[in-house]
């Protein structure tokens, strides 16, 4: 089943916000054997919307629309998509109750504006949006769907979740299983890793499918099943995810769909062990990716983010006579910076950082992208010297995944 | 001038990657006056390519492409765009001769398909990429311009800021001036900032107009004048700011276009003061914000990122009794971790967050999103409870703008 994304909203084509709604609708739909097949990002003005809902609709059965149902005059998608569809705006009891509800629950005072959100098309299926006051609206016409959700996050990704997807299957007919098993792999390029895969590919029944997706360092690896009788296709799945595991061995190190981050907290959590991050020109990112898995908590205690060489001195006890001599840039002052953070912290594992990140401070001998990173597992280290290429953001980023990723290869060692 | 982007690659429409290019453009054209009027994300597919294309060019004369390019099979936009104008490929010694250069500067051996890297239409003018391979192609017809890039985010900001946007400017006869200030303001919601500006904005002349661009707590303003003559356009812009800066007086807390964290370390720089934070739930991510910004290492040393209680007590000094009796997620604690890091790592301001991000760990009285923040300015400081919506991340992100925005707040006061 193919469907098409419109997303409304003069803040994205100015470029102030960026949208990752459309991402994550995708996401969640190519989960269930859907797929996305075009985004439109259009301004709040009811010709620009309608026009890219007819263009849609010619191609596609599914539209999913997001933004443009705040209170204010601006948003204007739930009178433009009503008039698109011949009703009209109708008060309806159970949204206004919903939103009285929602404005006690957060201490704040009903006004006209509020009040207008519980007037809704008479021509669409209000769907509840428990986390917020704009309606959720369903609209059919000539066996096509339209689903428009509020802009904000946590609302769509929670009626998405919780009634949209479900419904749309049924509404489509769409009683089919699917399952999926996902796994993370170290050490190859796609391209090495398609040639090592291409026979157990060819031996997969037709009713699965491997899909590769590449990041850096690490690929994701994800088999589908899809059938009528899910109790027979869990067998199934399972089976040739064992081959998998069987034909990897050591490279597969995460067999969920977990970041890389989340992937690391796995083997922390499995083994009973605790990580701690000296960070200097990650400047605590890598802390962040860490911390942003749920759960954290029981393996991560915590950074010293060490942007002056002070910091990395008197806290994480980097010897002077090694700053001066080798630089914050080095072997030996990461390496120094893991024994530092893993003692203060008490921790089983570290990881350390320093480098260029940007755009000034290079050299003709450490150009702007060069990154020291360690690792400590125990009582064994490692340490490279990477050159990232990109912007400040990226240099950042990539230091980060290559840290986490420089852990799991110590630890799988 | 209205433009229109479209953006492709199959990765965008499964979710595995967020375009941040076509906000980053629009931002960029927005700047020159120019206005983004609509986004099309489309897959590796000649057709939806070309059928995106056909309706942009029904709509507005110029269109910027991203991505598509690399060099692997799936990258059909050279091709396609090729076909499309009705050029061939043909070798290109210029091309050939860049991309040999960045394979040598970047140690790397050309191989069959970077060596077809160098086949461009010939019915385009291809434009230098001092950072890549893939090159930039700028196609014109019947008065309309095509210009695709690639859609690696260094390659193509690279290429817009020192090629595209002057070149468009220059194709459309768009040789007007255009001078912005901007500034962020607090303690504002949009609308009463909007009604006090109102005789501001009344009297302010015609091709002088101010932008309200509201995030979480702050206010960007920003002042655009447009015109002939940029001699003459100077002092008018400078002189309307001035009058922005007395009405506002101390809640205009920045008067160029930075992030939050970028405004608060023009403040330190200024004073000559230094910054540390102490972060629980927000888990570095605040280190994170500010040293995004460059230069950062100026003011900011550093950060203790304390996700454990040990942590909180062995690090920061946090006392024991306190965390027993008034628990992790209190004023006391973040007091007291603000005095921790401000002594452990010598600064002159800290910041500190604890609270629960979720989605577990909320109870009745600190239900998931409560966040404890304090700030510490010498020896004065401040503390408060705050309560998030959304999820994990949102909650991190929120409580990180909040917890930057109360620092300021204690150093204006």
């Amino acid at each position: 089943m193919n469907a098409e994304i419109i997303v409304i909203g003069d803040e994205l084509l100015i470029g102030q916000v960026v949208d990752t709604n459309s991402g994550w609708i995708a996401r969640e739909l190519n989960h269930v054997g859907w797929e996305v097949t075009e985004i439109t990002t259009v301004r709040d003005r009811a010709r620009e919307i309608t026009d890219a809902l007819d263009s849609s609709f010619a191609r596609v059965d599914v539209v999913l629309m997001t933004g443009g149902l705040g209170p204010t005059q601006d948003d204007i998608t739930k009178q433009t998509l009503c008039r698109y569809f011949g009703g009209k705006l109708v008060f309806n009891e159970g949204v206004y109750a919903h939103v009285e509800e929602i404005f006690r629950r957060r201490n704040l005072q009903m006004n006209s504006s509020t009040h207008d959100q519980a007037y809704v098309p008479d021509v669409c299926t209000v769907i509840e949006n428990p986390v917020g006051t704009a309606p959720v609206m369903w609209f059919e016409r000539e066996g096509k769907v339209l689903v428009s959700m509020p802009g904000v996050p946590v609302e769509m990704k929670t009626v998405m979740k919780e009634s949209v997807i479900d419904r749309l299957r049924r509404h489509f007919n769409d009683h089919s299983a699917i399952l999926h098993r996902t796994c993370l792999v170290k050490d190859f390029t796609e391209s090495r890793l398609s040639e090592s895969l291409a026979c157990f590919e060819k031996q997969l029944p037709a009713y699965v499918k491997l899909a590769y997706l590449p990041t850096p360092g690490v690929i994701r690896l994800r088999l589908t099943a899809r059938g009528d009788d899910e109790a027979r296709l869990q067998p199934v799945i399972d089976s040739e995810f064992a081959k998998l595991r069987v034909l990897l061995g050591e490279h597969l190190f995460c067999d969920s769909d977990a970041s890389l981050a989340g992937a690391l907290g796995l083997m922390l959590a499995r083994r009973g062990e605790t990580l701690a991050t000296a960070e200097s020109c990650t400047g605590g990112n890598i802390a962040h990716e860490i911390t942003r898995v749920a759960g954290s908590s029981v393996y991560f205690k915590g950074s010293v983010v060490a942007y002056s060489n002070e910091v990395k001195e008197h806290v994480l006890q980097v010897s002077p006579r090694t700053l001066e001599q080798h630089g914050a840039v080095s072997r030996e002052t990461v390496l120094q910076m893991t024994v530092g953070v893993q003692r203060l912290l008490s921790t089983d594992c570290a990881i350390a950082t320093s480098g260029i990140a940007g755009p000034g401070g290079g050299t003709a001998e450490k150009p702007v992208g060069t990154v020291w990173i360690a690792a400590r597992y125990g009582e064994r280290d490692r340490a490279d010297c990477f050159r990232f290429e990109g912007d400040r953001e990226q240099v950042i980023a990539r230091a980060t995944q290559s840290a986490l990723l420089m852990l799991v290869q110590l630890m799988t060692e």
